[in-house]
């Protein structure tokens, strides 16, 4: 076609993040270190399609989280999007229960879909990135150590160092709340016990007794939510509570063979604590539960969440499937890194090096370029007829490090010139001298 | 929640692709084989949304794509799935053309979704890996031959070596049916002589006739589809057969040059050809066209194919962009491939050994794991208490090469049997001899 063409005005839809090149090399980087960092512990990949028959998708939700699906018809078919990706592997462990080895360990990043009202920081499409292990029947309360094993060695791998997996079980809490009969309460002690660091312990009593319990009720909570110290010294105040009931015994015992594990799988002290106070939502876990924070950044919230439950596909098949798991929404911390300057890139450009031709004769710049390559060099040749400057202006906005410039002479001597474009400094080299020197690390 | 709940039947929707574990690491090896070759190139990464406002997706397509397209509304807003990752990369550019530095160069691997009657080997949910090289206002020809440079890189990495990628220029078949006067009848003429193979050129001629053309047409038509030989005796003899236009002869021209630089880019000659029936549709690629095929699996079709367009975004914007660029539909090329049985991985399994405890004694077994993967080895420890034939029994269902078997004698002794569950050799050793054992050689 050709002439004026009626415009269309171009835009992206708000919560849905899309970057520029320049961030989208250091969203690929966290990508890769979660990926390796997974695929090191022998998770198996999954990926699940992004669409969904509807009445498998929405086989459990209701409320609120069904209210944000995509959802439409095609045809006479029902469809929704994922919201998250632990329905699809129910969905995909039911259907492929004989072909599977148990404990079955997956992992899947991918994209999730949510029509939530768009807001700095929340996404409408947003990556998460999962493990899970899924046991036939049963799964032994180790697998629940190993978790923070992945998640202390992903996290390392993504460049942090100052991190702590905060651990909890929800036995413990169901079985303190069923002590004091005040199973029916749950949540609303929860949520006020976790704005103690905000409101204080007085208040955080006041507020208690409103809802009815007993004073030796709010005594035992506040003597709870206040026990201290290193695991160890909270699992022995925990086990001289006193408190009678099978359920919290059992999550006491839990936890401590959990934190036994992390200490096996080498997890250092200072990287894990327990944390009672975690509860993870309400009726999804049913065991061991983590949430991950950045010490110097508490306000992004959990990084990394996840626990044990009881039955993963409990809505598509009768076989028993107990699981563990995390989930890091990885383009939710993405959007607050990066706006906090927090990202430092291995690598900051996709090219090592722009072959600059000053000559019109190619056949050696071309030639030197796809040598470079086959030596494990990211290189590329700028072909476009425009000034020196506006060569090395490409290389400039792209972050391109290294320039290899060849002209007639350097086409005549078999020696080219090296640029360090952070430097300046340039260095007459033969082709393999110049490989060895702009091969960046992870690719020597 | 407990006791029996009602069961939704598990199913994945016809048309969508959902691989087992070890299908889905023979696809990731053929993803990550592409994603690394694209980018040897200096492609940058680019990840946009599944969804797009309606009205900016549609500001082209119509007719047959149109019905295809996934569209539904959310709220008061019509939206759209992705179709291609082209449409996504005009907006793209258009949006932030001040932002990127030219010739933008760029990568995009990723689902779209077309609503086709699903049918073998077609499928509504498929991956594209795309490469696109936008001018700014112009493009020289020269990057019309980096391109088979990629594809011939990238089919090497997926490890294929008898392909052949197909060059045409549909400057030269416009030109052509021009000066016949003919360019009315195009569709239909390219449409019989892609039959030629298979009926012959007798009824080639007798079809051509009934389309009206004269017998000095026919003749000429049947001349230039029977031209044959290397690359420079095709170019000599477009050459000589006196075809006026200027169209036909900037063609032949620019075929010359993007042959020559692909000779310079160093692509065997085994590996290219030029094919003059080659159109690829009929009103988008307008200079350079690209098919490629697996010469011995030609039913499949052509496995990436693209070519040379005016203006990549002139739906939004009035800035001119030529680009030149290719698309390889992994899906369907996986699909067909992992039929015929013809992926080798160079890994089955993501564990490169599996811990297997035989003692009750975990400590030495999970700091074992740890240090194997400090030092670069996926490793995975079976943590449920089974019989030592299920521990082994797992690691043949997932392929995992190598065993350690940890007790406590070995325990007692610092050295571990390591076992080949390949050859059913078993060797004591210690740690760091096992890891040099077990690394396969990408991750050395």
């Amino acid at each position: 076609m050709s002439g004026k063409t009626e415009k269309v005005i171009p835009k992206t839809l708000p919560g849905f993040m899309e970057l520029l090149p320049s961030e989208q090399i250091l969203f690929n980087q966290l990508t890769d270190a979660i990926r390796n960092s997974y695929e090191r512990f022998g998770f198996l990949p999954l990926d699940t399609p992004v669409i969904e028959s509807a009445d498998v998708l929405l086989a459990k939700t209701g409320g609120e989280t069904e209210k944000q699906i995509y959802s439409f018809s095609k045809g006479d078919t029902n469809l929704a999007l994922r919201f998250d990706l632990t329905v699809p592997l129910a969905k995909y462990i039911a259907l492929n229960q004989n072909n599977l080895a148990f404990p079955f360990r997956r992992y899947q990043i991918g994209k999730v879909y949510r029509g939530e009202r768009p807001q700095q920081g929340r996404f409408r499409e947003f990556y998460q990135c999962d493990i899970d292990i899924i046991g036939d029947g049963e799964l032994n309360i180790m697998y629940d150590a190993e978790i923070p094993s992945v998640i202390y060695t992903t996290f390392k791998e993504m460049g942090f160092d100052d991190f702590t997996i905060r651990i909890n079980n929800r036995k413990i809490l169901n079985g303190l709340f069923a002590s004091l009969n005040a199973g029916d309460k749950a949540p609303e002690v929860l949520r006020i016990i976790d704005k103690k660091d905000k409101i204080g312990d007085e208040a955080v009593v006041t507020e208690l007794k409103t809802l009815g319990l007993t004073a030796d009720s709010v005594d035992t909570i506040m003597n709870f939510i206040s026990i201290s110290g290193t695991s160890d010294e909270k699992l022995n105040l925990l086990k001289s509570m006193g408190i009678g009931s099978e359920l919290f015994k059992t999550g006491v015992s839990e936890l401590e063979q959990v934190i036994g594990g992390i200490k096996m799988f080498g997890v250092p002290d200072a990287n894990f604590a327990i944390d009672l106070t975690i509860a993870r939502g309400l009726d999804y876990y049913t065991g061991t539960v983590y949430e991950t924070f950045l010490n110097q950044y508490r306000s992004i919230g959990s990084v990394c969440s996840g626990g044990r439950y009881d039955n993963l596909s409990e809505f598509y098949t009768d076989k028993k499937l107990p699981g563990v798991g995390i989930s890091i929404g990885l383009t939710r911390l993405f959007y607050q890194l990066n706006k906090m300057n927090l990202l430092t890139p291995a690598k900051q450009s996709v090219s090592d090096v722009l072959v600059i031709p000053m000559t019109n004769d190619l056949a050696v710049c071309l030639s030197t370029a796809t040598e470079l390559r086959n030596q494990g060099v990211n290189a590329e040749v700028y072909l476009t007829d425009k000034k020196a400057k506006a060569k090395f202006g490409y290389a400039d906005k792209l972050k391109i490090p290294f320039a290899v410039i060849i002209g007639d002479d350097e086409i005549k001597s078999g020696k080219f010139s090296l640029k360090n474009l952070t430097t300046g400094k340039q260095q007459l080299l033969t082709l393999d001298e110049i490989a060895a020197e702009v091969k960046p690390p992870q690719n020597a």
